[in-house]
């Protein structure tokens, strides 16, 4: 791979081609001008390019153009700068970043501020280096924040690997890492916590910035506290006063539109109705899945829909590239069309609909309506990142037994409520029969087992416990791989036996989703690499990924988000009740707690 | 010195005093918050500060305070950030950094970006380490730009010492230096001038900021040349299409008023009437005098006058704090009151006039009601700092004499016509009597001698010439070490006997400038640090200066900016004519000429 040139490697080159004595490698002519640095948008305008950049931007740059260089008819169209992600997961793809690239490539995303904290858990500092390599060989600007948070809640679960200080020093110093992944350990910070305190200190010193998550609408004390502490931006804001009271204490704030997460509308009226400088607001995706990307876009989605919202038109796209790029002190590199910048560019014929009629990347036309035209390398993923479900042995149904105390024919326990469209999980009890010494699920009330298989050490252990709120009937059972933060293995049905074929087969396949049904697999989602993402191309993941939930439905669910639900049931800092590898969470009180009440 | 805390180091503390576990060192009671962040007036504000640094800002902070903690009633008053200076020149003071810094703090400038230009010229990099290493020992920031162009014109003058891409190099590790100082060979890097662009590449590649110097009215393709070789800002700029040029291209666009600069009103319509995004504006002073520093006030002078041009008073409070301090990748450091920031403010009772209150930097009241409260500590400045003025001999009025062709009464000779108000000269020629061999000055033509002392090498060579403008009558000399850029002596008169007193008058006491009448000094303004700075207060030397000032009109000069025109005559970078320790130059052709004609 050559390595794309700086803008000090480019220079002789493009102050030639700026003054008229080289010709450009490309140069845009007779395009709308979209100026985010000035706010203006400029008709009839030329854009040259030399070395990857922009050499010059003039009404008329005719004189650029020789035999060699492509030309482009902007034919009147507006050129605007390639958007920016100001921060998002790879992951929640389930594609390699690769793969990702390929799918929001047509859709105008150039730049990508990625935080790759799901394969931290799994592999550790060795799966964000893979990571962050694949990342380096895209054709388009992929730039990793280093996790800062794995584990998510110490002592209440075990990662395949953790992050410390000092991977966070070793980190900063390789050439794709722009700063610190969303520090989410929040109390953590604001008690003074020495660990946080020395990952923020060693990505501040090597003057890369702090992500931020600060996950409460609490603006008191403990956001002062946190705030404080240096995380630089933050994208947990649902409300307009978390939007303004963030900006006004000096931090970014990061509006997001995931798959799932709606909260652009909510806070963007700091802006259109409140009328905050627009400077520190930053638009991100957080989190898409695969169909997202293939249905609905990317960052165009977004941009698109803070226009809806009533956002003008350059403000919104001011936020999704030249504020994020000064965020990363990367304004000087990328995120407008003036001289010396990666030549990121899309061409558009409507400011508000933002058709994505072609995308250039770092010089190079990278999609044309809708088609990739250049390659997205994958990186030779090693075997132990191929191969991380560890389970040590072959399952059966007695692991999936969740034991009745000895004589019980019925039990009061513990339930996991899953509720519609929300995150947080209610902590209920049910009556419960008893058959053999094991606790029975009940479709009558809603209950089903829930299992979370340890995968990254082997030693085969298994946690028992009781859910509510799929809605799942018949005998049925689905694993997952994905199971947010520690990516053990979720498995949750109403058949043991069902269970334990689905947790083999996820160990056979190297990981992802399986659901079964009367002893039959109805859908599988190989997620091979690091049973997290696959290697598959993007269309591809998203009808995997719709059969399943078509055979969760099948099989009685009908939530929206259905496996969102079921991925984030391990996930143990949002309340109330969850899941780990080290029993039965109560996240109200931050302490394990037993499945059998008294 | 007690070295000044980083975030990070400070970080345990700012959250202990936000959360309320331990009290602050400073609260400020009851103020209106001016957010520069938001771009909002917050009425009724506590700002909480430790370790120099805020701690929380927020409506009531009584929490913070503890038995030790200084209490400072704002009283309703205006909290502003402290001011920044986006680029200036200390030796335009003629006053050493800390004498600098102890005039402008009384006026709320608590951040300044220094291009020690001058000084370089004379002792290279050791002179620029001096200015930076005086400059950390102040109570409020000074950053340093490392010069980029010692000689400004290499080939038409010789400097002390030049500057090379390894002295850049070297400068970018030093802890105060923030980027290159401006680029003032424009036409070069236009050119592709391979040691302007090392020097701009050390300075990219240390993550830096490269300053900008376009002084042309050509927006064409030198100035796209130009833009494409790394120049971040520009302070040359005249005219409102100066200013919208330059942030169209993705620079940003520094508005000057300095003591003979007024650029801020031509070109803030860009804003006021363009309606520009203002965030890539900037104010700076590039030069001030030491009785406009007295007199008239520094930072406080430019905002004001912003306001008065027309601009929003939070635009042009967030022109001259967060802008500057984005600009310089600062703005997680300084440049507005939130957390984490040196913990610099302003209070002021109005937010047009800016009556300044209160100044404190860093956590500490620096000044009260224009009376500064703390040290401004000098640098023990070395003996070859002190001695810089090198003549190797005694001169006499010989040594002053403008050689006729042998046997010639009259001769047509080139005279540097000095035109009042403008920094170009004219060349002119005139018809002068010959006498001994000697040209003569002639006051009916008013014309007289000028005359260049070699003072870096001790060589004992006088490059002499002609220039006509001053008004100067009767027997009169004025001698001057600061003699930009390359600050040799200039002297001019019409008595070679008392150039000769002035010229050596200058070797005994270090530098500075002097004037003579009928064989006696009428004024001197020492200037003993490099024979460019004082060490005296600024007060002091304001005196002096104006001293100088009456004595050049005692002599016959009423030109505005008398003494600005005298030090400019051998600029040789700034057309028509000038005088160098080379020879006479015609800048409008960049060689050397002869005096005198056919």
């Amino acid at each position: 791979m050559k390595k794309f040139p700086s803008w000090a490697e480019a220079a002789p080159r493009l102050i030639d081609v700026a003054a008229g004595r080289t010709p450009a490698d490309m140069v845009i002519r007779g395009g709308i001008w979209v100026n985010v640095q000035s706010r203006e948008v400029l008709d009839g305008y030329d854009v040259a390019i030399a070395e990857g950049r922009f050499a010059a931007i003039a009404p008329d740059l005719s004189y650029c153009i020789g035999g060699d260089t492509h030309v482009i008819e902007a034919e009147g169209r507006y050129m605007i700068p390639g958007f920016c992600d100001g921060h998002m997961h790879i992951e929640s793809g389930m594609l390699i970043p690769a793969e990702f690239a390929r799918a929001v490539i047509p859709h105008g995303t150039t730049t990508m501020f990625t935080d790759p904290h799901e394969i931290a858990n799994v592999l550790g500092l060795r799966g964000v280096k893979l990571m962050h390599d694949e990342a380096l060989m895209q054709p388009v600007n992929i730039f990793t924040q280093m996790p800062s948070c794995a584990p998510s809640a110490p002592g209440l679960e075990t990662t395949g690997w953790e992050i410390t200080p000092d991977d966070v020093t070793e980190a900063m110093a390789w050439p794709g890492i722009v700063g610190l992944g969303e520090m989410m350990n929040f109390p953590g910070v604001a008690a003074g916590d020495a660990k946080m305190l020395a990952e923020i200190a060693a990505t501040q010193s090597a003057g890369k910035i702090v992500g931020g998550h600060y996950a409460s609408p609490d603006l008191g004390k403990p956001f002062a506290a946190y705030v404080a502490g240096g995380p630089a931006d933050d994208h947990e804001g649902t409300q307009e006063s978390d939007a303004i009271e963030r900006v006004r204490q000096g931090m970014r704030s990061m509006l997001r539109l995931g798959s799932a997460w709606y909260d652009v509308e909510t806070q963007i009226t700091a802006i259109t109705e409140k009328g905050l400088d627009p400077r520190n607001f930053i638009l991100c995706t957080d989190d898409c899945h695969s169909g997202t990307l293939v249905n609905d876009g990317h960052m165009n989605r977004v941009v698109r829909h803070a226009i809806e919202c009533g956002c003008d038109p350059l403000i919104a796209l001011q936020m999704a590239t030249v504020n994020t790029a000064t965020h990363f002190g990367l304004e000087r590199e990328l995120g407008s069309i003036t001289p010396g910048r990666r030549a990121d560019v899309i061409l558009t014929s409507d400011l508000r609909s933002l058709p994505i009629e072609t995308v250039i990347a770092r010089g190079i036309v990278v999609a044309e309506a809708g088609e990739v035209k250049v390659p997205c390398p994958h990186l030779d993923w090693p075997a132990d990142a191929r191969n991380t479900v560890h389970l040590g042995k072959s399952l059966t149904a007695e692991d999936f037994i969740l034991l009745a105390p000895e004589g019980a024919n019925q039990v009061r326990a513990k339930v996991i409520g899953v509720v519609e469209n929300q995150a947080p999980t209610k902590a209920l009890t049910a009556e419960l029969p008893v058959l053999d010494g094991a606790v029975q699920a009940n479709e009558a009330q809603d209950v089903c087992y829930i299992s979370l298989v340890e995968r990254h050490r082997a030693t085969g252990e298994v946690t028992n416990g009781l859910v509510s709120g799929f809605g799942y009937k018949g005998q049925m059972a689905i694993a997952s791989t994905v199971a947010h933060d520690s990516h053990h293995m979720i498995v949750v049905g109403t058949s043991r036996e069902d269970m334990a074929k689905a947790a083999n087969r996820l160990g056979k396949v190297g990981g992802g989703i399986t659901v079964w049904r009367d002893g039959a697999e109805i859908a599988l989602v190989p997620l091979p690499v690091a049973g997290l993402m696959s290697d598959s191309p993007a269309t591809e993941v998203a009808e995997q990924a719709s059969g399943m939930v078509e055979a969760m439905a099948a099989c009685g669910c009908n939530l929206n988000n259905a496996y969102m639900q079921h991925s984030l049931l391990a996930l143990v800092v949002i309340p109330e009740l969850r899941i780990s590898d080290l029993g039965l969470v109560d996240v109200t009180r931050f302490e394990l707690t037993d499945v059998i009440e008294g």
